[in-house]
């Protein structure tokens, strides 16, 4: 049975709004989760406003099992995705014991634990929280929303405690062929026409093209089914070679 | 008189939400219409379905003065962009004339302008096209909507196409200090203050660490008015010297 689980990501920062930060953690995030049987199948990008976070985490939360948030929970003003994420969910937010203890322990004593740093303990009525390996303010998990650091280090690491909190299902499987010499327009026709014979199977063609002339096409198949994958596959190398190409099968 | 102009994008495609691609056309598209006053305010990424797209094209095209739209307008079947574009506005689709002499003159000649090709013809009634110098096939424009390629390259070559037709407003300056040996916990407050104190202008702080062990703080103020920007940067001087550190001015 195919069961699919899907996520979508919500990355909260001016920053990246400005082009000041380019993102990674989109990436990062689909990745990790894909081979646990999570599919990412939206994400969204807003500013450091309250109102702005608080719509689209209800928006996301209410359309996919998971939901990802990445940024804004800082100890400076413009760290504002705690609260947003408590107005989203209609609960109170206050310092946390569990939170505070992290903090004190990390930053060695009241007298450094000014307060600033304890709006990082601050954590919405119901929450768990996530551990950070790397700097320690954790961040949370409300029903189905992890919150998270926006640096990618820090929140590569909240990850480790966040994996084994998801129920997936099917995992999403994927095979590239690397067809130098070939162009999307003489694939077209034959590549959709494998996507309608084998069911349950996606296919995307990507061109790609090196500084010293060469190119070519990346076909990816995407399937929760390894067999139908495996069909799919050899249609498309019958395909690419009929064309005139050597395909090359590339891991994932 | 300051005058905001907003914009979104939409980014289109599998590969972004597998982690197969790495986007780089957000930042892209948020630094090249920054300085025409033109102030990217959201962003969304959606998977290659033509009701996803639609949704999400509406949704932002009524928010923001201006939406650019990213990837699904080659020429496979998984290119669904310009049909969910004509589907969002309500009008039709048909190969048009101006298009498809342009493929013409590109592949050289009818018979190689396949069934597939002359799906890059195809243009939603009432868009203006958007000039193609990387690779010939053409974006288009219809209303507040700017549809371009997902290709980094021919996306950036489309940009060209766009600038002249957006009419922008005060333009979003910004102003980086770097401040080595900082931590945001300790600069939180006074940072706060600043911004409460001057009006108009937006500040943000990244921490930032090497590998080597090195760390600081990026502070980021921004504003549509170069006097008060001056102020926040000479008052944030001013925290940052308090703080023992030495403060950096960097470009924008």
């Amino acid at each position: 049975m195919i069961r699919t689980v899907t996520a979508a990501a919500l990355l909260i920062g001016d920053e990246l709004l400005s082009g000041r930060t380019q993102d990674t953690n989109l990436k990062t995030i689909a990745t990790f989760i894909a081979p646990l049987g999570v599919q990412l199948q939206e994400a969204r990008v807003v500013s450091d406003q309250p109102e702005a976070i608080a719509a689209a985490v209800n928006a996301l939360r209410a359309a996919h099992d998971y939901v990802f948030t990445t940024g804004g929970i800082g100890p400076t003003h413009d760290d504002k995705t705690a609260d947003a994420i408590a107005m989203a969910f209609g609960v109170s937010i206050n310092v946390r014991e569990d939170a505070k203890a992290i903090l004190l322990a990390h930053y060695g004593g009241e007298d450094k634990l000014n307060e600033a740093r304890l709006r990082m303990a601050r954590i919405p009525d119901g929450a768990s929280l996530i551990a950070n390996p790397v700097s320690k303010a954790p961040g949370f998990q409300i029903g189905n929303v992890f919150v998270m650091a926006g640096v990618p280090s820090i929140m590569r690491g909240m990850l480790e405690d966040v994996g084994p909190r998801l129920r997936g299902g099917s995992v999403m499987q994927s095979l590239t062929l690397r067809c130098r010499g070939l162009r999307e327009g003489d694939l077209a026709a034959g590549f959709a026409a494998i996507e309608e014979r084998v069911p349950g199977v996606s296919l995307g063609s990507y061109p790609w093209f090196s500084p010293g002339g060469d190119f070519g096409v990346h076909l990816v198949a995407r399937s929760q089914s390894p067999a139908l994958l495996n069909e799919a596959a050899i249609a498309m190398e019958a395909l690419a070679r009929d064309l005139g190409a050597t395909p090359e099968r590339l891991g994932a």
